[in-house]
């Protein structure tokens, strides 16, 4: 239980359950709330996606953008599943390290750090503003199709200008790391347990990460949509952060039907803390079902 | 922050969010899974309740039941409405004190202790099993028309078997008390910033609480609902709980409108933690959205 918790201080962003016999903690990393621009979703108008947001409990005209990642422990072992913005977002982010400590886990304690993609909001935290490692004993896993595509000067030099800037922060956090990086490939299970998918679409590379124990399985899903809330009612719209968008809905669809058929627990990077729950699909689309809060 | 939570605990099931200047602190006191009762929604088949809580993401066979309440904290005074099953639920539930401790609040800190209805789960928690009050600092203050109803000898000996039990549960409770209890009328600011709202049906005399601080407003709204996934979308359901079905549905209609209506915050007692969103009317009836958990 807990000691103490100053007063006024909010509960701590970590969320625990069970996977088979591995323990999966929710991380919350924080809540980004901006205006929204216009043609954030290009196959919808503002009013619609506003209507949207507005049916899911969230402000109509703000984009509301929450981040989540996801901690597995087992014995000996806590693989961390992306990193969060680290010490370099803006401000209500940043507070993955905060709730990974409250949650009982040092920095030096995590073995390894799974990357679904190469995002700011996944991969800024792999290193500290003075240019060490976070996480000092953790191996890094990437997807080897992400490490491809982001890493390739061509690519970088053939990129519109305004696309440029995640390749630099992708050299910015990997550049030291390229003897080390563990590429791993689509459906490979990389780490006992722990099984990419192949996600693509979002980014060239995504992966989303199964994890599986004792005959039970889950799915983090990273960026198949941003809010679900939204995208999963919605699962046509494409938003502006998808790099391929037929590709992007073509894969949210293949796992959102992989997730409901297999009736498998989802964790979302982009949900409303604790972001984890089921899918089910319905006559107009599908349905995201936060997973019931309980102790234990 | 969080000194030290020991390794392997679930974070505290507390969630504090603003009224104006008022912090309101959701409080979880448990989660109680049983086979589902046929007959339990007698104006739907066994079969369609079933259906509708498997689309909320509840296991279709069983009744899913979660509880918990609030405490509203301005200057010096901490206002607990609700008190849980205290020392006498089954596992799973009482642990609401505890998560009141890691709110930073002790037993003794609260003044008042505000009663929504006379049902066990909501009043048991009043005193210890040795018969001390739980907050022994505390006024009580309970809906006169619930008082005048459970601590009536002549209620009493002309309910049903069945019903008798709840009767003493209340004599029980309250017992010692019949000379301090404070007992609220509707639509009475009984606290400052706290007005009670008619909320009969359910119970004879249950009260919902409108809470107010510097020109907003949220509603704490009882039982007017046991779980709102299931029964906010089929709000002409009854319940086996509710003792007069048709008020019941009549006062759910009422307060739900209001809610909608008027953009309330609503906190119920048997929504999932942290049980706080807000209502949206729609074609087919209600929808509840939980509010996005945020930090700060």
């Amino acid at each position: 239980m807990v000691d103490r918790i100053a007063a006024g201080a909010q509960a701590p962003g970590f969320y625990r359950f069970k996977v088979g016999e591995i323990e999966v903690i929710a991380l919350h990393e924080g809540v980004l709330v901006r205006d929204r621009p216009t043609g954030f979703v290009p196959n919808a108008t503002h009013e619609e996606v506003g209507e949207a947001y507005a049916a899911a409990g969230m402000a109509r005209d703000k984009l509301t953008i929450t981040f989540n990642a996801l901690a597995v422990r087992t014995a000996g072992r806590v693989v961390l599943i992306d990193t969060g913005l680290g010490e370099f977002g803006p401000p209500g982010t940043g507070q993955l390290l905060g709730n990974l400590a409250a949650a009982g886990i040092q920095p030096g304690e995590v073995s390894a750090v799974v990357i679904s993609h190469f995002h700011a909001d996944h991969i800024l935290g792999v290193n500290r503003k003075d240019g060490q490692p976070t996480f000092p004993n953790a191996e890094i896993f990437v997807p080897a199709k992400e490490w491809d595509f982001w890493m390739d000067d061509a690519q970088m030099d053939a990129a519109p200008e305004a696309a440029k800037e995640n390749f630099g922060l992708c050299r910015q956090v990997f550049g030291k790391l390229a003897e080390t990086v563990r590429r791993y490939a689509w459906d490979e299970e990389f780490l006992p347990g722990l099984t990419s998918v192949r996600a693509n679409g979002h980014t060239p590379g995504m992966s989303a990460i199964r994890i599986t124990s004792a005959g039970e399985t889950m799915m983090f899903v990273a960026d198949i949509t941003n809010n679900p809330l939204v995208f999963v009612r919605h699962p046509e719209w494409q938003a502006m952060f998808d790099m391929d968008p037929v590709e992007t809905i073509a894969t949210r669809k293949r796992i959102l039907d992989m997730a409901a058929a297999e009736k498998l627990r989802v964790s979302f990077y982009h949900a409303p803390f604790p972001a984890t729950g089921y899918i089910v699909k319905n006559s107009s689309g599908y349905e995201f079902l936060p997973a019931l809060w309980h102790a234990d």
